[in-house]
C-alpha cells in the first residue's frame, strides 16, 4: 500500500497476477437489524461476504474499500465499533482497508468493494462444469438460516447447536484457504453459497450450460438446521464446487487435513436440461431454484 | 477483462502499474433528488465523481463496480436509464463496468468503486506541496453551486450561463487528460475540488504540512456563479494542483493547447501555519475552511 486512507484514492503496488473485483452491500432493515446485530458484527460481516466472493474465484483478497451511509440514529461509538469489526475481519483474512467514503442517508448501509489477486488465468468461474463431474460442498449447510430463525423467534432456550448457528449468521466464515486447496485439486467450477444451494446450483449449471442431479439425502445439514434450511437457506458462504470424479477423494482429504473442513459429494453434473433432485427412494423430480418448499409441494402433487 | 458481470467477482488482467482504488456514493435526498435529476444523470454522475478521484492521482480509470440500492418507488425503466447513464460515462472515460450488486432499501443509493492504473510510483498525492510553489486550478469554479441554486429556485428564466451551470451540476467533467498533462509538467500535489476550494485547499495544505496564500481576486469564477460559489461551492471536480513557479506557464500552455482548458494561478504555498486569503487591497485574513461566508463575517469585524 503506497497511499492509504485520506487522499483522493488509495495507491497500491500489485503483484503480477490477475485482479479479482467484487462489491457487496449490507443494508439496514434488509440484511441486518440494529436491534439484533451489533455494529461489530455488521462491520465484520460486510468484509467477509466480499472476501467470500473473492475466495470463490480461488483468489486471495488484498484490499478493501468501504462506502458507509450513516443516519442520525447511530452515534460515534456505534461507528467506531463498526469499523472495529471491519478491521477485525481485515486482519483475519489478511487484507488492507485502504479507503472509504462517508455519506448521510435515511438508513445505514455498508457497501464494501474488495480487490483480490490470482495467478494469471487461474481464476475459477461458475462456467467450467462438465458432464460427469461431481458436485461438492464444504462443511454443512443451513446454519445461517437456522440462526436467523432462532434470532427472529421470541425468547426461547437455545442449545449449543443453535448458538453455533446464530454465530454462523453473525460471523460468517469465508473459505479462502479451502478454495485454494480445491483449485490445486482440479476444481472446474466454483461459487460461494450466498442465496442457498437450490438457487445457486441452478445458477452454476446455467453458467456452465449443463444440468445436475442432486442427491438430497447426501446434502450435509448443519447442526440445528432443518433439511429445508440446508437446501434453500442463504448466507452460509460455503463453497459449491465441481470436480472430476477422480479428484474428489484427494481434495476431501486435503481439506480435512489442512482445515478440518469436510468436503461432501452431493450429486453429479448431467447433460440436463435443468437440475433434478433424487431421494433415497430413487424418485427424481425437477428442483425449482427457489428450493425445498416448492420441491415438497411438487412431491406432494 | 477476463470475466465480467455475472460471476462471483470480475477478473481482470492489469498492466504493470500501480493500482488506484476509490469509492464514492450518490444517495437519494442527499446527493440527488429524483424530482430534479434524471436517472441517466444520476448514473452518469456516479461514475464521473469516482473517475475524478482517480484522475486527481494522475491515474487512468480502468474498471468500475456498482452497488445499487433500489426502492419500490423506481421501476425497471428508471433503473435501465440509470445503467444507461453509467454506461455512457464508462464509454466516455474508457473504463469497463465489470460487476455490481443489487439490494433493496428505503432510499436509492448508487455506490461506485473505480480502479485505475498509473506508472509505478507516479501517483500524485495531496501531500507533495512545498513552500514557494504555485497553487493552480483548472477552468473556473462555482458552476455546480450556481447550478444547484438555479435548480432549487422556483421557476425563473435561466440564461445561457445558467444553463451551462446546471449542466455542470448534472453532468460533471472529470479532468483525466488534464491531470496527465499536469503530471508531465511537474505537478507536486493534486486533488479534485469536490467540497469547495476553501476546504479542499486547507486539506491539501494539511496533508503537505504547509500553509498557503490564496489571492481571492485571481480565483476564476464560472459564468453564472458568484465569487462566494467559486470559493466554497462543491462538486466542481476541477483540479487543484501545486507546481514549481517555473512550470506553471508551460503547463498552462499545454492544457490550453490540448484541451482548451485554462490553468489559473491563484496563490502560493507558504510555510504557514494555515491558509490566508488576500484581496486586491492587500489585506490578509485567515481563510476558514468552510469558506467565503465565514471569511466575509471575519472581514466585517
Amino acid at each position: 500500500v503506497r497511499v492509504g486512507i485520506g487522499d483522493d484514492a488509495a495507491v497500491l503496488a500489485p503483484g503480477s497476477g490477475d485482479l479479482v473485483l467484487t462489491t457487496d452491500a449490507l443494508v439496514e432493515g434488509v440484511h441486518f437489524s440494529r436491534a439484533t446485530a451489533s455494529p461489530r458484527e455488521v462491520g465484520y460481516k460486510a468484509i467477509v461476504v466480499n472476501v467470500s466472493d473473492v475466495a470463490a474465484m480461488a483468489a486471495s483478497p488484498r484490499w478493501a474499500l468501504c462506502a458507509l451511509t450513516l443516519t442520525d440514529a447511530v452515534d460515534a461509538a456505534w461507528v467506531m465499533e463498526l469499523l472495529g469489526g471491519m478491521r477485525e475481519a481485515c486482519d483475519e483474512y489478511a487484507l488492507w482497508l485502504v479507503g472509504g467514503n462517508l455519506a448521510r442517508g435515511s438508513e445505514v448501509a455498508v457497501t464494501v468493494a474488495v480487490t483480490g489477486e490470482v495467478a494469471p488465468g487461474r481464476a475459477v468461474t461458475r462456467s467450467g462444469a462438465a458432464v460427469g463431474e461431481r458436485i461438492c460442498v464444504t462443511d454443512a449447510l443451513g446454519a445461517a438460516a437456522a440462526g436467523l430463525r432462532l434470532v427472529s423467534a421470541p425468547a426461547r432456550s437455545v442449545d449449543a447447536s443453535g448458538r453455533a448457528a446464530i454465530s454462523r449468521l453473525s460471523r460468517p466464515v469465508a473459505r479462502v484457504g479451502e478454495a485454494g486447496i480445491l483449485a490445486r485439486h482440479g476444481v472446474t467450477a466454483m461459487m460461494d453459497l450466498s442465496d442457498g444451494l437450490a438457487s445457486d446450483l441452478t445458477r452454476l449449471c446455467e453458467a456452465s450450460g449443463v444440468g445436475a442431479r442432486l442427491e438430497l439425502d447426501r446434502v450435509p445439514v448443519a447442526p440445528g438446521a432443518t433439511p429445508s434450511e440446508a437446501l434453500s437457506g442463504g448466507e452460509d458462504y460455503e463453497l459449491l464446487a465441481t470436480l472430476p470424479a477422480a479428484s474428489v477423494e484427494g481434495a476431501a482429504s486435503a481439506l480435512q487435513r489442512e482445515f478440518g473442513v469436510a468436503l461432501t459429494e452431493i450429486g453429479e453434473i448431467t447433460r440436463g436440461p435443468g437440475v433434478v433432485a433424487t431421494t433415497l427412494g430413487g424418485r427424481e423430480r425437477p428442483l425449482p431454484s427457489d428450493g425445498w418448499d416448492h420441491f415438497r409441494s411438487t412431491i406432494a402433487r
